[in-house]
């Protein structure tokens, strides 16, 4: 991603000799942070503690998790177990695990895999982008929630990769950023992100989507995903499933963004995929500071579902897909993966 | 109120000779500040700043705002005028001020006419206790959005007026409070207010109403109102909207608690409702400490309009009403409201 309008290129994470580098998405967009992860225990913690979020781009953080573990010559399959406890929602951390066991078993050396999966999904945001550039048009005023953009991926991001794919090609649109309480993924790192692309933008409480929607504001929302079932029922962000909702009220189209490693073919529907429940200081907590009075309790649930039928498509590696085309495209992702990487 | 379970009885806004009090909103639940006010100035600042927020209680402030303009002898028609354009979308600031300014056309005292408004808002309040107290059973789940409690009036609250009233007859219930950005009057106010009553709660960020309905966790959906159209369009705080198509969605029933005095019969209905875009940094920060990055910018609008069509009734001091009945009570209303007043 472009950092400051500068020639200086980064990646969300990375492999650098013999540790794992990653941009510290805590400190964002006040300090750009770059971690130091020498062992897969240092990944795994930077996974639980949000310094690295979001569904492709943990995946990736769990293949270079693998490798450090081989690089520090520690058991494998221990270090898969530590890596899958950390958070249980989004799914390519489990696609990425399984992913490269397969692949060293069949020969290939942790760092090689966990390179080729880092590249890889590189390389299904770069499809993401280059199939769902035509739902965006000039003048659109677009809805996003959360940050799926070249953070929450190694790099170009789900939902910003047709949104820099149109930019790209000269487009002007225009983009409402809801905040995403409680850890304001979207007021801290999607602003962020599209002011480093020059695209218009404007940060909105997550309570302000129904006004925008009604008032018909909004041509098009666009939300990336934690876990696709089977089906199509899509796990993200807390706060999605009433935009998508809202959006069906008022007609509005709305896409989900994500690469088919985000897919669940083992989830039937929605009620297979767990939903993380995390610490309630987040939610009565702002900035360190707390909120709400002493003694009062929080439930913070840091997904929801929203059913297939509120989904109008997915925009993913394969191309623009409706909920029932998914599961006929699984053979063809995993052959292609498997032929990827391949050398 | 009831304040630190001691029998310190508090009001949210009160004449003490010749300044009025009232309770600082933007610093609980940490603090429990009393401001004084000496002049329609002071007055008309807090309500600006939200050092009082809440339709009912803006409204007895705006009351108590013109008694302190006959207190300094300035004059009422521009005291008026300054105090109408402190807020735009809350009906019962610009009730209030009419119904002062009349009640002196005939001969009363500002200042009489003012406590006399105050104590009506707390009768008033009362009613919708006894109305809604039915609505509320053992062992329910009730959501609620920003702050309908003591604090959003003089005293006893609109939403939190049912919830007193249930839990006085021994209910045992438990209340979701959406923490309601940007200024958190859920987490920071009625989380306070259920603390104080004795009732469960737990607080949840605005997004999470869409998984808690969806997964059947909530009985009840009860929010208060800014002003309704005599439709029964109702504004409320922003976040509002979502929760009233979502209840819908799950097919739970969804209330709105407020007095008559919310009620503008010169709004047919919510496209007439002005609704006030508030400062960029509320978003922008969180606790005096900017979040988004330099140069991105925000809409803040502070309320939205929820259709008559997804509010299943009204808990108004006259009685539960369905949409239709508002206007037909129009009359006994202002009768009532009289009445009770002259001495």
């Amino acid at each position: 991603m472009t950092v400051d309008g500068s020639p200086r290129e980064l990646k969300t994470v990375w492999l650098d000799g013999d540790v794992v580098r990653m941009i510290d998405q805590r400190v964002l967009p006040h300090e750009l942070k770059i971690l130091e992860l020498r062992d897969v225990e240092d990944v795994a913690r930077a996974i639980e503690t949000m310094a690295i979020r979001g569904a492709p781009a943990i995946g990736a953080a769990a293949a270079y998790g693998l490798a450090l573990a081989e690089i520090r010559g520690t058991d494998l399959r221990r270090a898969a177990d530590r890596l899958r406890r950390t958070r249980p929602t989004g799914q390519d951390l489990f696609s990425a695990i399984d992913w490269v066991l397969r692949e060293v078993k069949d020969g290939t050396r942790a760092r090689d895999a966990a390179e080729a999966y880092a590249r890889a999904d590189e390389e299904r945001c770069r499809a993401i982008g280059r199939h769902g550039k035509r739902l965006i048009k000039e003048g659109m005023r677009i809805l996003t929630h959360c940050n799926a953009g070249a953070l929450a991926t190694v790099d170009v991001g789900t939902v910003m990769a047709p949104l820099r794919a149109a930019r790209a090609a000269g487009r002007e649109f225009f983009v409402y950023v809801s905040e995403t309480r409680p850890r304001l993924q979207g007021a801290r790192l999607t602003a962020w992100e599209l002011g480093q692309e020059g695209i218009d933008h404007a940060v909105v409480v997550d309570g302000a989507s129904g006004l925008l929607l009604q008032r018909g504001e909004v041509d098009l929302v666009l939300v990336g995903a934690d876990r696709i079932a089977a089906n199509g029922d899509t796990a993200n962000k807390v706060g999605t499933y009433p935009k998508a909702v809202l959006a069906k009220t008022h007609g509005v189209p709305f896409y989900v963004a994500a690469p088919m490693t985000t897919v669940d073919f083992g989830a039937r529907n929605g009620r297979a995929i767990p939903i993380e429940e995390r610490a309630e200081d987040e939610v009565l907590e702002v900035g360190g500071v707390r909120v709400a009075p002493k003694g009062t309790r929080a439930r913070n649930f840091a997904f929801d579902v929203t059913p297939a039928r509120y989904i109008t498509g997915f925009i993913t590696d394969l191309g623009i897909l409706k909920a029932a085309e998914l599961r006929t495209r699984r053979a063809g992702t995993s052959r292609r993966g498997r032929a990827r990487t391949s050398k």
